[in-house]
Formats: C-alpha cells, structure tokens, sequence
C-alpha cells in the first residue's frame, strides 16, 4: 500500500567538515532528531549515504542527510524561526562545511 | 501526529534542458508520476521549487523533484530495473540536461 506524503519536502544535505570523525557525525545526527519536537514537522528522516549500486548520477559525497516533511509553506517557514531550529543551528554549525536545501512542493 | 517513512529515501533532482518549457515539464511530472505503478515504491512525490525564502544554502535551480521512499535497498534496486522506471528513462531523457540522485538510508 503507498503512503501519502505531505506537500512540502525539505531536504538538506551536511558535509561534516571532519568526514572521517564518527563522533562529529554522532553529534550532527542526535542534532537533527531533535528537530522532531518541532511541532510542524510532519516527519523526518535521519539518514547517511544508502549502498546503492554506485553511478556517476548519484552524489553520495555527503555525511548527514535530513529530510522533513510539512503541510505547507508557512509551516516550514515556522520551522525556520522555532527556538528548537535556531538551537540545532547555534549548537552545530562548526561541524559542517555546506550544506545544501532543497524545498520541493508537491504539484 | 508524526509520519513514519520508510527507510530508503530516493531523491532525484532533474534541470530541464529547456527550463521555460511548461509542455516540456508537465511531460516529464507526468512521466515521475507513472513511476507509482512500480510494486516496491512506497510513496512517490513529485514537486517542482517551493517558494519558500530565498537563502544563499537553498539551491532552487532545478525544474522537477522525484522522491521515493523504499523499504530498503533491494527494493531501490528492483524499481532501477524494474521495465516502468526504464520506460520512463527511455522516454523522457531527452528533456533534462542534467540528473542528481541522493540515496539516504535511516539511521
């Protein structure tokens, strides 16, 4: 049976700025769980690099992967300025060296 | 409430080689769209940039998104040669310049 997704996706991508450090991944990862009290986030996903077979299409360099679901565009927007987002940001940005967002709406 | 995902998260990015074509982009969210027929994808979203604030980290540079959710990896690998996911690459690769796929699994 499919499930149905809310209609706005977030997803963001971190390269640690330590790749090969399992404690600064550790760290990035309970940051992200703790965006799921955020009482618009619909879902999340907490994720790494999966093994699929490897092709020139994929980008799997990344470290940290976090994808939440919203009902809407203000939700998200909610998101952006909840004290507990703001946090996450404040308590863990010297881990990372990019980060990249994609905001998808379903259509 | 929370929405638990499965644990496979397949996004796929695709930049249209002619951007400013609505025919061009509603052929090929047609063609994502047919991608729900295949048995192991557990949910399907199919979106195109969110207006959501503009921040330099937030790449809206793409024409479509295609996200899929499998219960693992072997069901990714399934729908890759499943005949309706290479129906639809046969059929609409014309159309994009340029594909990024991110594979995530939970952790």
């Amino acid at each position: 049976m499919k499930q149905t997704l809310p209609k706005l996706v977030h997803h963001v991508f971190f390269w640690l700025k330590n790749p090969d450090s399992k404690a600064d991944l550790a760290q990035l990862l309970d940051g992200i769980r703790s965006l799921a009290a955020i009482e618009t986030v619909r879902s999340l996903h907490v994720g790494v690099p999966a093994s699929t077979e490897v092709r020139p299409v994929i980008d799997s360099s990344y470290s940290a992967s976090e994808l939440i679901t919203f009902d809407s565009v203000a939700d998200e927007q909610a998101y952006q300025v909840h004290p507990l987002h703001q946090k996450f940001v404040e308590d863990h940005k010297h881990l990372w060296s990019k980060v990249v967002v994609y905001d998808s709406i379903a259509v």
